[in-house]
């Protein structure tokens, strides 16, 4: 099937599994860091397997045994997003316009998991500093391996953060308290505690094995009607920004179309009729 | 007091404390599940419990030893919101215009918990899947015996949940990733992981110990002030879906008349005498 | 540097460490129960301290040895809120309206936590009832000594709470059930079960302990750069009460002058360096 | 066709033309004023026209030759909403929760009008006080005959307008300074100011003359396709109510469903072929 | 009555009619053009109104024959909002963090006006530029001379105007396109204008009819019942900011206490004696 | 300054003032209808007029003599949104998400006159029927000759339309029931009719006095600085969907910087000199 698929400079792509595409974030020797050609690439990527038939649910890990991301590159931190914008205004009316663009563009990139149609699991590893939190909190459900050290890292850097970490990450966990005291100290924090705060919903002894877990996670949700996996994912996403009066209006409008899906009286069948159903791409 | 009140012909319903109401899903040769006429009958106990001042708590619970529900009925299933719509139209869009209406119908009956002024507490045991997880999270407190076993069922029969699950669940609960992997993957969970993420309040050796836990968390309240205990129930249902800055507004306009009530002169003198207040119906 | 502030009559104010101020409410001879004249100075004291170039971090917590605050003094509840509006309308709306504007203005004066722009710690012990919540939910993080006694304590005196606890305990909190119960039973829970359920952020042995911890963390804050810490603190504000489209283009907004700050270069470079930052005053 | 509907108590129903339906307030010796009967058989008329397949278009009206509607009857005034509520407390929470849940009831009969999928034209002529506006705002477009009295009468009886007016004129009319002029001063208006602001959309020599262009301007709409119609309307009141952002996102999975209507091609085909569509029931 | 009001340094007070109060900007030299300390007594001015229940309706005019207000004072522009901050930060973040401030302060004290609970109506003549339309549509209905040039100014300062005319102007008015076009060009637009898109509600020949007529207006409103009239512009403000649904809602709760007010049967009984009620105080 | 942009294949890109680009449809021998490559290419032409710092202010008419655009080209209709989905799932549920998806895209494009940073001034003339609306409702200032046909035509092929009308067109016009009313019916309506309701904000005797009108709007806007028209447009359109609350907030936030432009000093010294200011590119 990766036939189809393009190949990525800083990604790996792969397909563990039917209807699993497994994306790999590929600069283990920089710690998996970014830059912006990164970040478009991401994009890419997310917005092509959105659009694939052939993918009903995406892994999303990093390559190497250090980091699952260590956040922005360093040099993309002083040329980009921060460093002096060269040749441009210094006027600061324009450049704030340059980097409102800036941020929006990169935002953009970060929401494309968010966007995607299909289930995003992340399998962390390592460091996960900064850009780390802003990605898996636009992803659906987050796993790790023991060893992984969090940071909301950008106030160490005189930032707020703002690629969503601040945004989603306090609608993520259930404890408010604990998201300000993360976000307002930098401090690293554990497995453990992330999985006590609901941050991560498993951690596992090795990298290899949280990926395996991830895997194996995504093949089962890929083993459903994508009807009803991809409706599920946009109407939990709808209602988390919507009062409980839009978010059932939103959800009868949504399954007028949905539920007329042949998925229903295939899964019913073989329910019956104990067999694993198939069904049509989507 | 009882006689007040009609009999209904799929819920049992008692009084079996002052002031408290049990409403019993009544059809356990069938663990307790649901078709149009249940959904459509169980809007009017709780309309009329919600206007009754002889009422200041609930608990709603399911009959027999098996279920609390198991869910929609096969043949509702099949001949209702998802079946053939028998000679109707089969043009997609008024297929849709038909599911539509159904589904607003079928939404507005669970909501009648939540629009009930009382507050509404359900005790669960035994299997408690999909239409079990949208009608407690349209209840304000849930229990359950260490025996429950639940699901967020519906990607299994190939739909995206409908009824209330994707709209109140993620409100209900504060760990979004845990919500995203049950709902996606339809797995069954138990009560120890229902208490750790918080959907139940308490879990309990049996269904009796479960049912006399709610009544007792129901009497409890219908001893307080009804004024105090139904303007709190609004106000937190309200503040879950607007801004701090509107919830503060709406709730000073509701205490404006609220706090009028000789309910607060009677609270705080029998709380100097040492003895229960008693406060007018409402 | 305290010499520049004035001294304040309900209340303590000290310095206990650089860009640190303690607020401690100082009525401990009547449990730190608060009366209109507190709150209104509280306000003013908030008011002060978020404009202070020199302030940072605020601890606030409550002197003596036996409550955080008892909540509303039974004086001000039978004369204020509550009761006879001597010499005033008996008319019921003319009633309501003194009420409403009396609650927005008691709304106000908590609110004035909420608005600071620097981070607020509260450090709670022994009895912190009614009045307590509404005021510890306005803040940042709460800590407490294990032997904090904790409630929601308005349905016992016949009222819906609405200085604040109802509307933003349970954004504070993911676990809505807890939050109807201890809302609705008004019982009294401890400090282990506000820990586990994310109202608090730690637990300590003593208060002095407490109070210990809670300017350790201020102070951790009053280190980092405090156009970031400032910018969080607003950002994870903001973002609680939006969706998070709204959320990411605020956060777009603010950062495009925020990240124009020296903080960042000074950041990047003591860290480089290894030595600790210093940055200009906000 | 009428035959299919009951007699009404308080309304006049008939058919005009081909699926156009028109409901008449008839009580025209009491200036066809309203009390609670009359409402409650209101909301039952239009829940049934809107979920009828025989009904495309709606134009509502008024009895004999003097008014659309006085408003509120004198009685129902001192008995129901305003005036001693008989046998029932006298304790003002108390008669607050009384008077909210009337006036909940009342607001959600005049929103039926709303409510209703099919288009509602309102015809008036001579007295349209009070109520009048409330019904008519909660209609979709607005007729009047040029003897038409118009007033938000409600200030001059004590009152803020709570049955809609106060809600939905200022989404009506373009002109928020009149909106607050009329309200503020419950002044009378004529015809030609409702135009010129943009409250009604056409004015008339004679009632029978606005109701004849009612009935022309539903024969209209109801020879559209009734997907394209009631979508129409649904989208546009959707659009009011939401940021235009949330507005597309709804239209396009509204759409998803309606465009696979076989109305397209039948409306396509029959204009290419410059004959009268006809469509399927909805 | 005027004797228990202080006196004020930039503003005139006098009380033209029972019950109505005339603030006139006072610095006709400089053609009413405003500095800090000018809006900042204003808010103090706007609150006392506000609060006293000897006022009941507001009218808002200019002092001398020239200008309403020609907006910003020059010095103000140059040394205030826009100059250099002297002696404060030069870094980008921090002056952003000084304008924030400054301009909130600002923003708050015009819309003092809007939170005033009696009505206000503005009177305008001669040169009404700039700070002019944010002041003017905050009020509650806007009249003005003929001779009245109004600009929306900012653009041509290089400024995009943020104390309100770009919030609150398009909800004033409904033509949007006549909105931007105006905003985003600074030309300059008479009385005849105005009124044609609704910005005015009456154009009067001279000043001082104008305000005459301002007065009677106010007086108009001044003699209908307080509770009915404050309830009536808290309900319009509300709803345009609110869904119907929630404006419904809101208008619900807050008329179960303003119902309860003596002023209906007040009203009710003087109509049916044909005299002029009259209202206890608020 | 032409020379940097690329040729379009189905637009003409000119510049006839310096800063003004001037977008035309050109595929007048098929009355500028469109088809799906157009939109697409249309939203790269808005992408990049509104990165390019040479542009601040755009004009967007139809080449040719008959129309602005008559809408959807015939065969697009049929093959794209509406016709067959060949090879394609006949399964409702996936013919929906393929609508859904089309429709997103569909709106994207719509949405970039909306989104692009300078204002856009749409020149109307001819037909102007179903697209022609949503395009124009996109842009900030619409003006039409007096020949052109207006039609919501959507209905009339058995449509709600989705590409914008019934989302914006509401939120430009101060006329609800109007909109209803040509939403509903698809009647044609004419120039003098869109300048009384507000959707055009002139008319002129011929298309090219139309353009040249347009042209002229849009140098008199280029002329000023860009910081302050380009704020100017951001704050209009947030605040048509935010509270005023939120707007005022955002509005503080956006000058924080902004304020710190040159431009300010620049527009004030130029005043004062009477000369025409300069303003840094944006």
């Amino acid at each position: 099937m990766a036939s189809q698929f393009p190949s990525y400079k800083y990604f790996n792509l792969t397909f563990p599994h039917e209807y699993v595409a497994h994306v790999e974030t590929n600069r283990p020797d920089k710690l998996n860091s970014y830059f912006e050609a990164m970040w478009l690439e991401l994009r890419t990527i997310f917005k092509t397997l959105s659009d694939s038939p052939d993918v009903r649910a995406i892994v999303f890990s990093g390559a190497g045994d250090r980091a699952f991301t260590a956040g922005l590159d360093v040099k993309a931190a002083s040329q980009g997003l921060l460093g002096p914008q060269d040749g441009k205004s210094t006027d600061p009316a324009r450049v704030a316009t340059q980097l409102r663009r800036h941020i929006d563009e990169f935002q953009d990139c970060v929401t494309s998991i968010e966007r995607c149609e299909k289930p995003v699991i992340v399998a962390m590893h390592g460091i996960a500093y900064g850009l780390a939190i802003d990605l898996s909190v636009a992803a659906d459900i987050r796993l790790c391996a023991k060893n992984t050290a969090f940071s909301v890292k950008e106030v160490d850097i005189g930032l707020a953060a703002d690629i969503g970490t601040l945004t989603r990450l306090p609608k993520v966990v259930g404890n408010y308290g604990w998201v300000k005291e993360v976000a307002l100290t930098a401090r690293v924090f554990g497995a453990e505690e992330a999985l006590k705060v609901g941050f991560v919903s498993g951690v596992y002894d090795t990298k290899q094995e949280t990926v395996q877990k991830a895997v194996e996670l995504a093949a089962l949700m890929a083993s459903k009607s994508p009807v009803a996996v991809q409706g599920t994912k946009e109407l939990l996403n709808y209602s988390r920004d919507h009062s409980v009066k839009d978010g059932l209006r939103y959800t009868g409008v949504w399954n007028s179309a949905a539920v007329q899906a042949k998925d229903v009286s295939a899964a019913v069948l073989s329910g019956l009729e104990k067999r694993v159903p198939t069904f049509e791409k989507l």
